[in-house]
C-alpha cells in the first residue's frame, strides 16, 4: 500500500529545523509494511496546502500529515483540510471541555484562538492528544485515509501510539521482509559490482544500498504473497550476498561497527586502551557513545611528541628516527597504551589528517594504525583521501575494523 | 523568487536517514533571499522522479535536487532529468578523464558502472566535484533552473561552494540582510522570551531561531528596498538583540563554539590539555575536527579510577573520599592534566552520562567540570537532563563555554 508524509510549516521550508518527524513517520510506516514513496514539506500557505493534499490524495492510500494545528493565525491545516474535502468545520464540545480543563490545570488563560483547536472538518474522527492541547484527526480524502498530527514530536508520537498504530497495523499488507547487512572496507560501487546479478536471480527481491560514510549497508528486501514467503525469498538472496561479501560484513541488522567491536571484546572478557593522534579522540567518542566502561579503560589523545612520550612511553629516539607518523611509532603507541593502562587490547592511530602537514615522503592522508593484543601487535598503513573529517573517520573505522577482525578471529 | 528542494532516495522515504541536506539547502537558499515553499523527497523510482521534476519546474524558479547520482542501478536522477527534459544523455570525455585519474590516484579499479557518472543530459552545465566522484549538473527545465547534486553532504556543500553559490547570489533579489548570533546556555523558549517585542519595534525585521542542540542561533533577517537599507535595518535590530542576550552570545556568523575557544586561546598563546571522563573524548573530537595542534597538546580519556591516577595523578584518596564524580576530582583532573601535559589551560569533566549509574545523592546527569588556568581553577556542576548523548553534549559545551569565558575574560 502506498503511503506519503506531508509536513507543514515555514520553519521547515526555511531550514530552521531538521525534519525528524518525517524520518520517524517514514520509518514507522515502512516497518508496518507500507511503501512510502513521497515526503512533502510545504510552508504555511493555504493554497499550496490544499493543492498538496488534493494531489497526494489521488496517489496514496495513507497520508500522515504533521504541523499547522496550533492556535496562531499561521496554523492553517484544519481549515485547508476542510476546504480540500469541501466540508465545513464543526466545533467539537468535548474537545472544548478538554482544552478548558487543561488550561485550568496549568493555570493558563484560555484565549479565543485556542478554541480554534476544537474545530474539525465535519465527519472527521478526532484523535485525542494526551500530551498536549491540539488533538489530531483523521478523514477520507480522495483515495487516501489522511491522519493529521500536531508538529510537536512528543505529541505526534503519543497520538500515533494511542489512536493510529493499531488501526494502520490492521490495514497494512504483511508481505515484506528485509535483511540488512552492514559492511566496511569497500566503496559502494565495488560492493554493487560484487552483487551483480543477485536481483535477477531472485524474483521479488530488491537490493538497496545505504552509504553512511564510510560504511555501506546492503538491504535485501523481498516481497511475497505473505510474510513467510517474503522471509524465505529475502533469506535465500541474503545468503548469496553473505557468501559474496564475506568478511567485509561486520554485522547484521542495527548493530553498528562499535557494537560489533564491543560485543567481540565483551565475549572474551577483554579490556581496551586507545592511543589516538590524528583522529583526536574520535575513536574514544565513537566507543563511548554507548556505555563502554565495562571494557574501555581509557584513551590518550597525544597530539604532541612530548605527550606521546609522557603518557604512553613512546621512546624519544623512535620519534626522532622514524617521525611521529610511522609504523614504529604506531606500534610503540599501541603497546605503550596496552602497558600503561593495563589493557588486554589497544588501538593506536597516527597520521596526517590535514589540511596541511603532508610531504612527498609522507603525503597528506597517510595513516599508520596498530592493534596490540595478547598474542602480539598488528600494524597497517594507508593513504586516505578526502578532507580532514573524512581522513579521521576512515582511519577510526579502519582501526576499529582491524580490532574486530583480531578479536573475532575472522579473516584479515 | 520561488525555490524548492527535491531529495531523491529510498533511504529517505523509508526513514533510514534524517534529511539534513534539505535543511541545509533551505537555510542556505533562504539566507540568499529565495522563498523556499516546498521540499519534496521521493523514492528511487523513475516515473515518480520525472513527475516530481516536471511538476516542480512549473512552479519554481530554482530547484536544488540531491541524490541519485551514484554508480549503482538504483541511481536514476541523471536519466530521469534527461527524460523529463526530452534530452539524450551524452558521455563527457573530460569527466571520464577526471574519474579515471581519481581512481588511479586512489589505486581503485574503474568498473563500467562508474562511467555512468560521466553521463549528462545534452547541453547541461557540468558542476565538477572536488570532494568525490559524481559531478553535479545544472539545466533549465520549464521555468526552473535545476541544480543536481550528489546526496553525500560534503560533496553537495563543496559543489555548492565552488560552482553554485556565486551564480545564485547574482540571481537572488538583493534586498535581504541577515545577522546571525550564536548563543549557548539558555533554552530556545527563554531566548525567545528575552527578545519579546524586538520584531514589533523593527519593521521589516524577522527574528528566527535555529536550535542545533545545545546551541540556539538567533537570525535577525531584514528586508529593505535595497541591500544597504536591509543592512541598516538588520544591524539596528541586531544591536538590541546583542544588548539583551549579553554574554550568552559566544560568536557571530559561522564561527562555532570550538572556533571561538580556539581563537581565544590562540590570541593569548595559550596551550590546552583535556581530561575527560563521562564525555569520553567528545571535547577532544570537537576540538580536533578543525586543526588544533598549535594549541591542543593532548587529552586523557580516563574512564577507570586507576587510569585517572595513572595518567593524571588524581590522588587515590580523593577518589575514595569524594567519588569519581565530584568537585574535588574534577579539580584534581584539571590541574593534573595541566601539570602532566605542561599546558597553560586544562578542562576536566567527570559525570554520570547514563543510562545507569545514578544514585539518590549523585543522580543520573550529574556532571562536574573544571577549568585550570594560569591564575587558578574554576569548577562548576549541574544535573543535565536527557539521554546519554544529550548529557555528554551539554557537558562538553558547558566546559568549553566556561573555558571561553575565562580565556576571553567575559562575564561569568
Amino acid at each position: 500500500m502506498s503511503a506519503a508524509v506531508l509536513c507543514i510549516g515555514t520553519e521547515i521550508t526555511r531550514g530552521e529545523i531538521v525534519n525528524t518527524n518525517a524520518t520517524w513517520l517514514c520509518d514507522t510506516l515502512t516497518s508496518l509494511g507500507f511503501e512510502v514513496t513521497e515526503i512533502a514539506s510545504i510552508d504555511d500557505d493555504r493554497p499550496r496546502l490544499i493543492e498538496a493534499l488534493l494531489r497526494m490524495s489521488l496517489v496514496h492510500e495513507v497520508i500522515a500529515c504533521t504541523g499547522g494545528l496550533g492556535p496562531t493565525t499561521d496554523d492553517l491545516t484544519t481549515e485547508s483540510a476542510g476546504l480540500a474535502a469541501g466540508l465545513p468545520l464543526v466545533r467539537d464540545p468535548a474537545t472544548i471541555a478538554t482544552i478548558q480543563q487543561r488550561f485550568r490545570k496549568f493555570g493558563r488563560t484560555l484565549v479565543a484562538s485556542n478554541l480554534k483547536q476544537a474545530d474539525f472538518p465535519s465527519g472527521a474522527t478526532i484523535l485525542p492528544n494526551a500530551a498536549g492541547t491540539a488533538p489530531g484527526f483523521c478523514m477520507q480524502l480522495g483515495r487516501a485515509l489522511v491522519f493529521f498530527f500536531p508538529g510537536v514530536p512528543v505529541e505526534l508520537k503519543r497520538i500515533w501510539q494511542d489512536h493510529v498504530e493499531a488501526r494502520l497495523k490492521a490495514l497494512a499488507p504483511r508481505c515484506i521482509f528485509q535483511v540488512r547487512l552492514r559492511t566496511f572496507g569497500q566503496p559502494e560501487s565495488t560492493v554493487g559490482q560484487m552483487l551483480d546479478g543477485v536481483e535477477q536471480q531472485h524474483p521479488g527481491v530488491t537490493i538497496g544500498y545505504r552509504a553512511s560514510f564510510p560504511e555501506i549497508e546492503v538491504k535485501v528486501l523481498a516481497r511475497g504473497v505473505d510474510l513467510d514467503d517474503a522471509r524465505i525469498r529475502a533469506e535465500a538472496a541474503a545468503n548469496v550476498v553473505r557468501n559474496r561479501l564475506g568478511s567485509i560484513i561486520y554485522a547484521e541488522g542495527s548493530v553498528t561497527l562499535v557494537g560489533a567491536v564491543a560485543a567481540a571484546l565483551r565475549a572474551r572478557g577483554a579490556t581496551l586502551a586507545l592511543a589516538e593522534s590524528c583522529t583526536g579522540g574520535l575513536v574514544a567518542h565513537m566507543l563511548t557513545s554507548e556505555p563502554a566502561s565495562d571494557y574501555l579503560l581509557g584513551a590518550a589523545v597525544t597530539y604532541s611528541n612530548e605527550i606521546k612520550t609522557a603518557l604512553l612511553g613512546v621512546p624519544a629516539e623512535s620519534l626522532q628516527e622514524h617521525g611521529a607518523v610511522s609504523r614504529e611509532v604506531a606500534i610503540a603507541m599501541a603497546t605503550g597504551a596496552q602497558r600503561t593502562m593495563g589493557a588486554s587490547h589497544a588501538i593506536a592511530i597516527t597520521g596526517i589528517a590535514g589540511p596541511t602537514g603532508g610531504t612527498p615522503e609522507k603525503p597528506l592522508g597517510l595513516v599508520h594504525w596498530a592493534v596490540a593484543h595478547p598474542g602480539g601487535v598488528v600494524a597497517r598503513e594507508r593513504v586516505f583521501v578526502g578532507d580532514r573529517g573524512r581522513i579521521q573517520r576512515m582511519a577510526a573505522f579502519a582501526a576499529l575494523d582491524l580490532l574486530r577482525r583480531i578479536a573475532t578471529g575472522s579473516d584479515q
